[in-house]
């Protein structure tokens, strides 16, 4: 308040010698004067103020934050692993020329490195260019690998929906010359098997083809050098009404009305085996080539998950198109139905978890001789999942553990340090997670209490009279039942009381 | 050999063009049609080609590194929950200014994003400068966390000693108001536990004080305004001869002989309890306020660790200087010794493995109103680890699987496909970790070999037979047996067989 008075004097001041018109340097003195004032004081103004921050669209990872993202995680790696894969690591950032011409448009969106002398930088935008890369550099034809690092987007961040510019992705790709399709069935059901451990809620997974696509654009009268910024617009929509999507195909980008309309019919298609056999018989569709050649490897796709028991959640949907360029085959995305209005026919989608699809033309980019690997690989979309369990864990006031502690060495009496010091080194090296409060004569209380809001189950008290019986006394933190156990026993009853051997 | 000749062709042209003083237009026509012909060669000459290779001082890790920096991390991370640390994440890049005037000399090594508009970034040099960023942003005063994660420094790298420019730091920290040398000592405990852990072979944990060096540059006559940089020779002392370190203190940055030989002696120091007493007593150090209490606090620290029973392996080193800024009281670094030379009375150090200290001050500077946060705390230096493991493995000769997978679904006859299908994917469900090639009709041989090369122990091959009896053949390919397994009790066998529940 006495700061504030002295700002408001300060700018009276300024005010003052503004009217007497002073000398110029004068009043510039004191308003820098006056602005340093306002900072100090933290106020709107205070320009001069060191910001305490995380960069736009990042954010920390609490311990709590943590503990959900590692569960999350854990489910993820486990389905991953439990498919053979192997996993690798890349740079956070590639040579800028490695990145270039890979993404189209969102090319705008890379983060590049400062010139400071030496090779151009940028962060890495997606785990996928990274992999081509390092398949064609170490001239792999042949893996199934997973990769969960975390990538880099200058987008406009939605952070409450789980859209940041640092984001984690948990890419699972198979790369090499197989029959087709078996690999492209796998990470459908890699899909199926995460979204359904982590409980997430129902979900569907749409699947398309880019063959069947161009197929169709080409049917509809689209020239062949509108198909990629056609496709862009389809893209949309999941987010736009058909009209709008229309409405910029005919106006922004030229589209016959008569063209625009014939791919509005087939893009409100979606369905399963039925809708696929209807095209396969489709009079112009059937005469297109690429678009029987995906229409045929849909089919065989379809059977195959059929095997799998999970096309109940599988949906071929002719309005998934995928933003990036390099996709040439299947495709694919997940996205989660809403929970709330269940009596509604058809389930709104709250945005999409994991996309994926084929990209047989990426590692030939990279290779010196054009030499290609088929991959098709699934991404999954870590944050919004983060977001969800953050919410449910919220809503459940369920307490999550942040330490997995099994024991807290404490003291009921002073000047036991050292016997506090010699047991918890004696359960470290035996193993045991072990805390002790970094104070020489902690109270009693508050120890327990420590154990309280930790979740800390067991508490190892020494006293004079247990040191010289040679037993440590043992508090269930849950059930404040004591027991008396022998010291070179101790370890084995703490594994026993807490289920960790 | 044709393409080159072409190039020879053209090249001739251009001299020929040169020669008869031809169009210059024509010339630079023709130069740029060489230069690209020469670039699709690929010689030396040719600067448009793109180089396939990870940025300067960054690399890959394959699956074969990924399993060796697995084992290293878990080792690592189980020490760090066993002393009940939480832990966080923060982003990869800060706000510039939050690097700004924390690491001295070396901020010239900080990697700075490009400006694209909006804040200005920089990557982070470590993890200790965030941590201290979040403390003070979340008003936390009381913590112990673990951070695992990379960060960047634009050194220059010598790769095969594992120096890096992107590189892992695992970093342990205690902050809050507790009574003196407790956490200190379990830093100290917690870098004993790794190394022992990870059996890199004999190293010694060097200890020292800021607070003790300070007060030695004090009675040696070193003027207070050189303390910094004088700090900084010292800490050269573990790569160069004294003699050199020497001439810079007295040439580069003009402290007078006398007060260099002063230093030069105390430096020589190292031992233990009996070498703090004996400095206790020292009649110039004794006299100086800040050197007393580091020596009493180191006194305190050494009575902990022999509690602890680790002084085998500690070091009171007074040459020891640590390279920065922020540092206020115990420091500490981590040096593997020699194997090779054991009959050589002092055992070479090969380097740095570990290192930390107290920097009571850091969190103040981001606190508006300077609110301090003491902390110590521990970082691992993983890389090098990673390099000897590495290097180990590779002498041992030990195979290292890269995947957990359990067993391979297999067929022995054409046209089981869908059957392998079915029942790898009742397996999935199951849990089971399991693979099958991508292949309609693969051969038996190939997929015993596939089991061969990556180490699953077991093959479960479909047959009409087995089909037919409702079982499954089980074989275990370390000893080629093979048994029928009702297929209901597949599951169950695997499980069995494999140890994995």
């Amino acid at each position: 308040m006495a700061e504030e008075a002295a700002v408001r004097a300060q700018a009276e001041t300024v005010r003052r010698l503004k009217q007497d018109k002073a000398d110029p340097d004068e009043i510039a003195k004191e308003v820098a004067k006056l602005l340093d004032m306002k900072a100090q004081l933290g106020g709107d103004e205070g320009k001069q103020k060191f910001v305490l921050k995380t960069p736009k669209g990042t954010r920390d990872f609490g311990p709590k934050e943590m503990a959900i993202r590692e569960r999350a995680f854990k489910a993820i790696i486990s389905c991953f692993k439990r498919h053979g894969a192997e996993v690798i690591d890349t740079p956070v950032f590639e040579l800028k020329e490695t990145l270039t011409g890979k993404y189209g448009e969102d090319s705008k969106l890379i983060y590049d490195l400062k010139d400071q002398g030496g090779e151009l930088l940028s962060l890495r935008y997606d785990l996928t260019v990274p992999f081509a890369r390092y398949l064609a550099m170490n001239k792999i034809t042949n893996i199934k690998r997973y990769h969960i690092a975390k990538v880099y987007r200058r987008d406009n961040p939605a952070m409450t929906r789980g859209r940041y510019r640092e984001f984690y992705q948990c890419d699972f790709d198979i790369a090499g010359q197989f029959d087709p399709m078996i690999p492209d069935a796998e990470c459908l059901k890699i899909v199926h098997e995460i979204l359904s451990d982590l409980q997430l809620g129902d979900f569907v997974i749409k699947v398309n083809d880019r063959r069947i696509l161009d197929g169709m654009f080409a049917v509809c009268g689209v020239p062949d050098s509108k198909f990629r910024t056609i496709c862009s617009s389809v893209d949309k929509l999941d987010k736009v009404p058909w009209e709008e999507v229309r409405s910029e195909m005919v106006g922004e980008k030229g589209l016959s009305p008569e063209a625009a309309d014939r791919i509005g019919e087939y893009v409100q298609l979606h369905g399963g085996l039925e809708l696929i056999e209807r095209l396969l018989q489709d009079p112009k569709l059937s005469q297109n080539k690429l678009a029987k050649e995906g229409l045929g490897d849909m089919k065989l796709l379809f059977e195959y998950l059929t095997l799998f028991g999970i096309t109940g959640k599988i949906s071929f949907d002719l309005s998934l198109a995928r933003g990036l360029d390099y996709y040439t085959g299947v495709i694919f995305e997940a996205v989660l139905l809403q929970q709330e209005n269940q009596h509604v026919e058809e389930p709104v989608s709250v945005g999409s978890v994991a996309g994926g699809g084929r990209y047989d033309g990426l590692v030939g980019m990279f290779d010196p001789k054009g030499r290609k690997v088929p991959c098709v690989g699934v991404s999954i979309g870590v944050e919004r999942i983060f977001s969800i369990l953050e919410q449910r864990l919220e809503a459940s006031e369920e307490k999550i553990r942040t330490t997995e502690t099994q024991v807290l060495v404490a003291s009921a009496q002073k000047k036991l340090l050292e016997e506090r010091l010699k047991l918890i080194s004696e359960l470290w090296d035996a193993g045991i997670k072990a805390e002790m409060l970094y104070k020489k004569n902690p109270k009693l209380l508050n120890q327990l209490q420590y154990c309280e809001d930790t979740g800390i189950p067991l508490v190892a008290i020494v006293g004079e009279q247990e040191l010289k019986d040679g037993v440590v006394k043992l508090r269930i933190v849950a059930t404040r039942e004591e027991v008396n156990v022998r010291r070179e026993s101790l370890v084995e009853e703490i594994r026993i009381r807490t289920n960790q051997c």
